[in-house]
């Protein structure tokens, strides 16, 4: 059994961002914006309601406080008020998801702060201390080799990126490199149906590498973002591929 | 028995606003403010902590998204978008306050907010629907006469003002007017006795007027608040009158 | 001759709203949001090149502070914050805009503020202290009949609406009436002709009204906005209506 | 003859921080927030207005989008982005300055974006870029042997810190480490004279260090801030130095 993951609800005040209700006949799990990096109250709720409707597991994409930036800028908080600034967002969502008869079922930070704590143990002990705080039964979603996982206690799972390119030590390449984003649609489910039941992706350098994670993250706001994910349930449900959220 | 409530955790990142440890040796309710107006996630957690330690009750000091106004300016939100903005808040404090231990008791509106939703049947039961959908056990303060009271399903709690100067027909004169606040120690700590004890207060007029409250709000951020919140305090202790939380 | 505008520049961080680049080569005049209730630095920045380049004419479009709100909720912000909010903006906007070979021509409020000093003689005047101060030759766009009119030493300028309906008595049908916004092409197309040449308007009740305007307003980030406006132009220039900057 | 800046302008709707109206009896130049990390447009013109009462120069305390932080977390912001951010900042506070009789003269930037720049020369061309498009002979006050000084065209003006520990290389100690921050007031007034009369100042090991300042900075926002700036001035007024702003 295999989950999608995929950021929905970041649009803002009269702002929209991806197309959310596609995406959510699509999608197992919904990465929902907690009004720091996208998301308003009033689109937090409709997003929770909409992904209630659809059986779809919601999950707080807690970011850096950075509207401006869309929480794609690294930034040094402090750790004691990271973990209260994480602990804002995760208990506004899961109280406006329980008002829609759902509630969060997993974190997943946003942009930077996801890069950040892959690395940084001092802000991923942050973004842990406030998920065992609200409630220690939480998973965390992540890749695979992210220093959250060393830390006690905490619920970690990861995911895979089936756009993405893979370095042959299993880390995504970066942006900034060429080839970074795989954007034909076929090779991508192709890869996202290999994770899913192999659990491996070939690197860049044709090795094969496990990824190991148990949700594929599909991007909601990249042009032909809807019909990426389409093709990537579509070629798993075709493979017998068992899709439902892993939280 | 009565509550004294005041306003707390009324800073913002690097700023301050009253003497909130002077205040949690004094009252017995703190409406904590929530972000919108003021109070951020770190200043939110440590005024919840400091709450529980000095067995205070914590209520949701909801508000206008008006930082820079400080939730002062009467706003026209749309009702779905206010409710959406107050379960935000509330969910918010909720979360922070019962990983120190407490949770939230009540609800407060704060500033144009409390002000309008005196008057505005729209705009209170928005407020009224957010508290509903939250917990419907969840108690409001508000002001005798205010239209909360005719919103189904709600608890509403009336306040008074011990330093505010009534009208002959029990509103509060507005602060626009001369001898809006009193502002002389011994006669609002005088006038908090009457109200805890008789349930009335002298109008501007001379006439004895019913306050019907079960909390006495002092200010926090006034000079002489500590001071003048002492007084009254000491006031209610030697006249035997039993402080404790309403909520 | 008639000036075409319509409001630019509108989005903030990650989001766009409106199609900024082909309203560009029909208005003759861009409302440019100064980060208020839309537009960030960097967007200020590219809108001011983009415009210097269609020889577009910059005006500021000013708001108030509510970017969650688009500036569209009307806010009791005190004449003297008000004014120093509106020369915030305007003075921000300038700069950037000669730091790309242009500068601001005119102001015009967005949104609530728009409709707000239409009536109200104290924020109407202390949006025109704003302008005072900064440059008295700076004419302000409104409506006809706006009280905006009466302060002394303010340059006013009147524009009119191609597709919304009017009052007998001049003024806009709420939006909130049916009718209100007229969607069909050719009669946008053809009040905006009668407008640029009669300076009429056929009202609500078949009655013709004076409109006595030098800008004809379109709106950007409708769907079809783009449609309408280039009809709007292409009707005008046919019709051998000269076209240009009012300011 | 040796200038003293100090920060004012720093509050926020209802919050100050520090005393600027006593600052400005004593300081020649004032860095004045400009929204970002502090400061709203009200603030700014009122510290505007006093900054020219009390012939103090006027400079454009630029930051990092950051109020939360106050400007003083480290930011990824694209150099694009940054560029046009101080723009606006920039722009804004000159047009304000002006409607007051002054205009900025100067520009330092702020906190985190302040220390960034003495060494990120990606970030100190896209601040110096701004400085430049606004007006290429506005000076940036920095520290001795910043990047700053790299960037061709640009005028860069070297201030020192008289309460700030000094290493034998001629940086600051980091706040971090103890001692980094002297609080002895003739100490510190001690070392201002130094550095004005002589050009340097006593390094953590005793050795002789060049400051190579035309400013000396006073904090405004720290306990006992204005009796040591005050004894900093006495002491350099005795001593026949000459203040006076160096923009």
């Amino acid at each position: 059994m295999i989950d999608i993951n995929a950021d929905l609800g970041e649009g803002f005040g009269p702002w929209r961002l991806g197309d959310d209700l596609a995406l959510l006949s699509i999608v197992t799990s919904a990465n929902v914006a907690c009004g720091f990096h996208a998301g308003d109250p009033l689109i937090m709720r409709r997003t929770c309601a909409a992904a209630v409707r659809n059986d779809v597991a919601i999950g707080a994409q807690v970011s850096y406080r950075d509207l401006a930036g869309f929480g794609r800028r690294e930034m040094d908080v402090a750790p004691e008020e990271l973990t209260a600034e994480v602990l804002y967002q995760l208990a506004a969502l899961d109280g406006i998801a329980r008002t829609e008869g759902g509630r969060v079922r997993y974190v997943k930070p946003h942009g930077a702060l996801y890069n950040r704590i892959v690395r940084d143990p001092v802000q991923a002990a942050a973004v842990a201390a406030a998920v065992l705080a609200y409630d220690p039964a939480l998973p965390v979603l992540t890749l695979a080799g992210s220093v959250l996982h060393e830390v006690g206690g905490l619920t970690v799972v990861n995911e895979c990126f089936a756009d993405r390119a893979y370095t042959p030590e299993g880390t995504l390449v970066s942006r900034r490199e060429p080839g970074a984003v795989i954007e034909d649609v076929h090779a991508v489910a192709a890869r996202a149906l290999r994770m899913a039941v192999d659990g491996t992706v070939e690197a860049t350098d044709g090795s094969e590498v496990r990824v190991d994670a148990r949700s594929i993250c599909v991007h909601g706001d990249t042009p032909g973002a809807v019909e990426l994910a389409t093709a990537v349930r579509t070629t798993l449900e075709r493979a017998d591929v068992r899709l439902g959220p892993f939280a």
